[in-house]
């Protein structure tokens, strides 16, 4: 496996750290229990007047037509690549509350909140995912049935990290790229926006 | 404390088990070296091409003025109990890419994914997160000269628990309450969207 630990400026949770989005999966399946915690995680996240606007259609190699299926739902580019996931995932997103059919305008936030603890549990369990905004929306509505006020929204690879071997020599760099990210200084705020707050320009002696 | 402890169907990571939104805060600050572990860890989320559709204005109690006008950005319901956090921050969105000034579909949903990581840092501190769709964007735009085409989104509130002795009872009530959600064959489906997966139905002999 690549060197992809995140160099942090401050210390972090090391699962935090340790988290990254794999262009190959090993053909290895996930145990359903597994599965179970990771959805299970994502149940648990906060949600606007605890609305819990998410849900997931999942699709594991061992059942071959719905993983085609699946898979016919992701954008051409990635589906190059998530084809060797174990598991494939559609997010589901209710824009409208079920109880008053108003425009939850917090609906793609929390989901993200609930991809986030999904992602966080696929980690502790030694297990990659990699997200994506690539998707067939309208293929999916018309696949899966889903209803009107719900959105097809993201797809998930999902599946222990790969040998990048045989990757095409694009993908091989993208797989083994260090991971980069803006500074603290760049987005973290105090009187205005972009005046950084004077403590994130600190070291700390704990670190 | 009320015992808040989700009630899991299936093992979850302990911290996310734990994660809870208190309505009252101990009056303690929060050291800044772990706001700054915060921010790294929404630092390292993952997002579409990389963008980091983030930013944060944080305000703490130690600076009055910047508190205040912070706290003047949340809805006035949020106002009630928020006051008592030792921290409180406004996130921004970008919602168009910084390169090319197209719109990020995934803006909302990244900004959830680092509010994700930094909830979960928290978590691993002792600190507690309570998230609010509720602020006034337009006032937060004015106050802290946001750009066009960026927008205050949510409000988080961040300190370590506190005594919900002195809430008046309707806040007291909802932060002693018990946390409930769907069960997961409400939302994780297989075939078609409402059906649920098999897996999602069984007991594992590990749990």
């Amino acid at each position: 496996m690549p060197d992809k630990k995140a160099p942090t400026d401050h210390p972090v949770h090391p699962l935090i750290e340790a988290r990254w989005s794999p262009y190959v999966f090993a053909d290895r399946p996930v145990p359903e229990a597994d599965l179970c915690s990771l959805f299970e995680a994502a149940r648990w996240a906060a949600s606007s007047y605890n609305e819990q606007p998410w849900g997931y259609i999942v699709a594991a190699k061992g059942n071959p037509a719905q993983y085609e299926a699946l898979l016919s739902c992701l954008a051409e580019g990635n589906r190059l690549w998530a084809k060797t996931a174990p598991v494939l995932v559609l997010s589901v997103v209710n824009l409208k509350f079920a109880r008053n059919g108003k425009e939850n305008r917090a609906a793609m936030h929390d989901m993200g909140l609930a991809a986030g603890n999904l992602v966080f549990e696929a980690s502790a369990r030694g297990l990659s995912v990699h997200q994506m905004i690539g998707i067939l929306p309208d293929r999916a509505k018309e696949i899966y049935a889903i209803p009107e006020d719900l959105e097809a929204y993201t797809g998930l690879a999902i599946g222990y990290p790969g040998d990048a071997a045989g990757l095409p020599d694009a993908l091989k760099e993208r797989n083994g790229k260090p991971r980069q990210r803006k500074p603290l200084r760049d987005f973290v705020c105090g009187g205005k926006w972009g005046d950084p707050s004077p403590w994130v320009l600190k070291k700390f002696a704990s670190e």
